[in-house]
């Protein structure tokens, strides 16, 4: 199979590149701008001759389908990676999210690639803490413009493969973790405490409670259906069953650092960035019906991604 | 008050400012590219020194932020109006759609023009003949790129409000009929029996059902809130509780026509072209509680609107 990752250098591209090419029969290229992608991230796949690598902006559709010419199945992660950024940059989910999703599926349609992977986020939900999502109840009323950007491309690929006979897949991560990962509340804590390891200022009350899945699941429910489409569009929920606070987090990054006696200084909103979707639970039924299970918990999941972050970051790969 | 219409020279958007000219109080700018706007939709206006017609297009966010300066309210009708049009021209809906409501909006937000009224489309309920539609079935997968183009709409909409202080309604309508319009069943039918009054080939079989709504119901729910918002972001339905098929539409034309002995040629698909939705059926229940009431029904709107166009046409407005 040849498949191409658009934001492949990204953390969860470039996990899906590292799980394709364990697969000889695979090609993989990586359609990357390196604006929040890492070469890092791509290093140990580098050795086989079966990766490409294509450094370009899918802001371009023209060298967007040049690049996808020949390939089966394209993966799509290119988008802004932090939610919390468009308070002071308001079109740059539209410019760095929607418009990305219409050249790729664009993009997907010249070039007769058939299959489009696509990855949304749980902010399509809204923001309602007292209900527990399922796959249908996709909301008008998303309150990021990250999330109105998922949202967006969601209902474009349905349109494309109505109209145009593409087959796509939109998945809705929970947040997602992972060694490689380069954002995220574990990655800004572990950052700040290696440069004050007496001090953790958090963002909001430390009541914020989401889900946390691990990459290695995410990319297994990624590639569940890549020789065999159920359907010319789907979508599923991708989540753990349970959920972590910001607080539990904090107090893991520390102890996992092996540090003591830090301060944590709490802020007094219930929320840690205009937008954010503070307390959000949602169920992955429709994927575990297909039989997909998630190997690790959000504990377990958040566990193993903090200490693999503390091994880079050792290793200077954040610098 | 002082409103600026985005696509005011549109069929909606100019019956919108008629009667917002009504009320000597307000004053209307209309911001129009003309593309599908029309000069004669303004005609009756320009008597009053208080409408303002500015010449340009929606995809210059600059040109929008320019104009929008100094006003209270903005309604957004912008938008390509031909929702067959994608199959041959698949980007249209993106450029002619989405990214207007992101300019519109934008603009909005740097103008601080707080109250937004936007044009949204039952195409957002996707493809599900079965159901009827209340105001909360937000749809993950419309059918025509139309359709998500209104859909990305309405979730920027919602996060413009929740992140930046704005205050939206979205509008899903049933498609709009009066003696006004420039596109539609009605206004084909028209317009192909004055060129040849022998024979009507029909797009589809003819049994598409669908609700028509006379635009005068669409102004008044439009300019219902002016005053005063329901809530920081809210959407609501408009439409008639009663539907048409295609075959009724034909055969009311060429009545109203006084055409007789027309042969009538009906397609064998189920619907009129890729993307349409060819049975839909949806509630305005949550307008109707605020107590607005469509004062014509399907049938109605549509035989007047028939009148009014068949009078345009045989004053040639429509060569």
């Amino acid at each position: 199979m040849k498949a191409i990752i658009i934001g492949g250098a990204g953390f969860i591209g470039s996990c899906c590149a590292a799980r394709l090419l364990e697969d000889s029969q695979n090609r993989v290229t990586i359609f990357d701008n390196f604006s929040s992608g890492r070469h890092w991230h791509l290093e140990t796949l580098l050795s086989t001759q079966r990766i490409n690598i294509i450094k370009n902006d899918a802001q371009d559709v023209n060298a967007l389908t040049e690049a996808m010419h020949g390939h089966e199945i394209v993966f799509h992660f290119a988008s802004n990676p932090d939610i919390a950024k468009a308070a002071t940059e308001p079109t740059i989910d539209f410019y760095q999210g929607t418009l990305l999703s219409q050249n790729v599926f664009e993009a997907a349609r010249l070039t007769g690639v058939e299959k489009i992977i696509y990855a949304s986020g749980s902010g399509i939900f809204g923001d309602n803490p007292s209900k527990v999502f399922n796959e249908d109840d996709f909301s008008s009323t998303p309150t990021s413009t990250y999330a109105a950007s998922k949202a967006a491309g969601e209902t474009l690929l349905s349109a494309y493969s109505s109209m145009f006979g593409l087959h796509g897949i939109s998945y809705r991560f929970a947040n997602v973790v992972g060694p490689h990962q380069t954002h995220g509340v574990a990655f800004d804590f572990i950052n700040r405490l290696r440069k004050n390891p007496h001090t953790l200022s958090v963002l909001g009350d430390g009541t914020q409670t989401k889900s946390y899945i691990h990459v290695d699941d995410i990319v297994t429910a990624l590639l569940y259906f890549k020789d065999a489409f159920p359907a010319p569009y789907n979508y599923f929920n991708l989540t753990t069953d349970d959920t972590l606070t910001v607080k539990q987090i904090a107090e893991l990054v520390i102890s996992e650092m092996g540090l003591q006696d830090v301060v944590v200084q709490y802020g007094s909103a219930d929320r840690g960035w205009s937008g954010d979707v503070p307390r959000i639970r949602f169920t992955a039924s429709k994927m575990k019906a297909y039989g997909w299970c998630p190997q690790r918990n959000a504990l377990e999941a958040m566990r193993a991604s903090i200490r693999g972050m503390i091994d880079n970051a050792n290793k200077g790969l954040f610098e």
